[in-house]
């Protein structure tokens, strides 16, 4: 039943290698903040490097929005159209479609989360669609896939799972949990859930509660899905038919969030597609910026599912330590951490600022727990925590040898 | 054919009264960047103040994306269900549906835009939906509605149908030409396109070029409402259907373009519908921005034409002054005009950024020409031209005594 503990070869110098996702079920329901109880559940998950014997050397790395569990290495899965064009860590939020993972830069021999020492791990999120359970499944009660009758989650509730999973690998304690984004949301969450079995988080480009505006981009999105007919109220599974449309549009919405505008600037400027000259079109691109964000939306139709999006988005805009776990303040609800906590945070991440961070900050070092926050100073927004991995390897191979 | 020079009575105090939209035929085509001509246009317009004998008292108001020609006064048509809520200026940037012209707090006696002393004209732009010619109308080719087939349109044909609007009044001159956004962008154009006619330009959250992520933003919109299959290839006239969740989104992502981050946390921070707790839904609205964005989006469909929303947001993208006008210079492009210049930004609106009216003051102060440049800090973003009036109003009236 328990898999093997030793999952990734290491060929090339620094990589894990060749990977391949596995899966497997849990045993029992997980009890889900809405009230209902979700069973089965498949976790769809990839290792890198060894297990200690004292299994006391555990890392759970944990996705974004729309990534999944091939975080490091080379899938064995031959790659599907790629979606990299190499310009933006946003095509790399989720590695279906290439054959690199979507952290393959931090995870590895040497990397921030060094498999030489650590035996990392990551799992496709609850409510995935990269083989995790979620709305795509099937609904053991009706024998059709779940669609929009999906359990609503939250952040918690996919804690629950990766808890839940992590038990069936007979891992108890985790030397850290770390992503980005969602993933940093996870961590957070992890640290109060379960504080005794935590030692360390690293919360990357993350936050707390999202700031109304971020609430406003993450409507907005799902508005675009939902509003599309081809979306069917959720059930199009099977149909030859999906909200393509409403998604791409979602797409091309967290893209600009994720950028910044100078980035997007430097990258673009006004350039147009011919270069001399307008050509009078309402319906065809004409600025390079406009193309790029139709391509985009394109291919992340074709490796996404909408229904995913949408429950993803939904519990990522509920997550509120201060409402869920404190009446209202941040400070009550981080008392139960007893990690010891490492935050970063992007100059230019205005859908994560760093203010954010330097709130949790704030109130940890209040409550006199272990905390370091570090703001890094670069242009490319949100995409950072995917992009500057030069600058944050240190800082996290630093945090994470004082254990 | 001339209509009369005094069309609003002044009943309330500072208020110009009553006012009635106006139409106007123009007697020949228009001639049009994309090489076609125009022919038949009709002009909505309203006028507030008297004409002076001279003819030379006359100011000419440009709206933005989503405006009118009802700029100033009370409707005499009753209003339709009101989508003001006492918050948002985005309201009031068209009027459609509302008494009160969307700049009524700068149009008046002894108001910025003072009728005391100016005859104010306002126009609904080429294009629009609000009386003047645009894509609902007929194409006199087919007896059919334009829908798609509307030339595509560019700010400088907004400015030669004003000026041929002019032509049919009687007006050579120009006191001044106004406008906030896209009004603004018609009145650098105004300047550039007729120096010899215009003695001043009050330029206000504007730009010679919106930046990329500006053009990112129109795009999204605009596929918004393309890819809604209700848009039938921009023909939904007179089918039953037309594209209002797709326009729905688009309203949604201007509507949050033009807010800044911290005045959507000052009014909605993040909470919730129902105040006890989240109801786990992902169809339904769970915040009060989220519900607020919906509303947004519900009255907008209903007074805007999604071709018209088309068409002038392609316009607001392509306007560039110096690729259109100085071979990719801006300081060339700026070298005809001889109107004074004032620029007013916001500090926090980041759609229309304070750089970009920097842009062009330094590049007029080079040139040697006449230009005042006006940062007001206040919160509220790219609204702040509709709502910062007390603070605009000085400005503006010191600006325009100096000739």
């Amino acid at each position: 039943m328990i898999p093997p503990m030793v999952s990734a070869s290491t060929s090339p110098a620094g990589s894990v290698g060749y990977v391949e996702t596995q899966y497997l079920d849990l045993p029992k329901p997980v009890q889900l903040d809405c009230g209902q109880e979700l069973h089965p559940i498949r976790v769809a998950y990839e290792t890198y490097g060894t297990l200690s014997p004292e299994r006391d050397n555990v890392i759970l790395v944990c996705h974004a929005l729309s990534g999944d569990a091939h975080a490091a290495g080379f899938s064995k899965t031959p790659p599907q159209a790629s979606t990299r064009d190499g310009f933006g860590a946003a095509d790399r939020d989720g590695s279906a479609g290439s054959g690199l993972g979507w952290w393959d830069g931090m995870i590895g021999p040497g990397k921030a989360f060094d498999t030489d020492r650590f035996f990392v791990v990551a799992t496709n999120l609850l409510g995935g669609c990269s083989g995790t359970t979620g709305p795509s499944s099937i609904d053991p009660a009706t024998g059709k896939p779940y669609g929009s009758g999906f359990p609503v989650i939250t952040v918690a509730d996919m804690v629950r799972t990766e808890r839940a999973f992590l038990d069936v690998l007979g891992i108890e304690r985790l030397a850290a949990v770390a992503g980005g984004s969602l993933g940093g949301m996870q961590a957070l969450q992890w640290a109060i859930l379960f504080p005794d079995q935590v030692d360390a988080i690293v919360v990357i480009a993350s936050t707390h509660a999202l700031h109304p505006q971020g609430v406003a981009w993450n409507a907005i999105a799902r508005n675009a899905i939902m509003g599309d007919p081809a979306w069917q109220g959720g059930h199009y599974y099977g149909t030859g038919r999906a909200p393509d449309a409403g998604m791409g549009v979602a797409r091309m919405v967290g893209h600009v969030t994720y950028l910044s505008a100078p980035a997007l600037d430097g990258k673009f400027g006004r350039r147009l597609q011919f270069a001399d000259d307008i050509r009078y079109t309402i319906a065809e691109p004409e600025f390079e910026v406009e193309s790029y964000l139709r391509h985009q939306a394109d291919s992340f139709v074709k490796r996404f599912d909408a229904n995913t999006y949408l429950f993803t988005s939904r519990a990522l805009t509920y997550f509120d330590l201060a409402r869920q776990h404190g009446g209202g303040s941040l400070a009550r609800a981080l008392e139960p951490v007893s990690a010891r906590t490492l935050l970063i945070a992007f100059s230019s991440d205005w859908l994560y600022p760093p203010s954010a961070s330097e709130e949790i900050e704030e109130a940890l070092r209040a409550l006199g727990k272990p905390v370091e926050f570090q703001v890094i100073e670069a242009p490319y927004g949100h995409d950072c925590f995917l992009l500057e991995e030069a600058r944050q390897t240190p800082l996290i191979r630093h945090f994470l040898a004082e254990r």
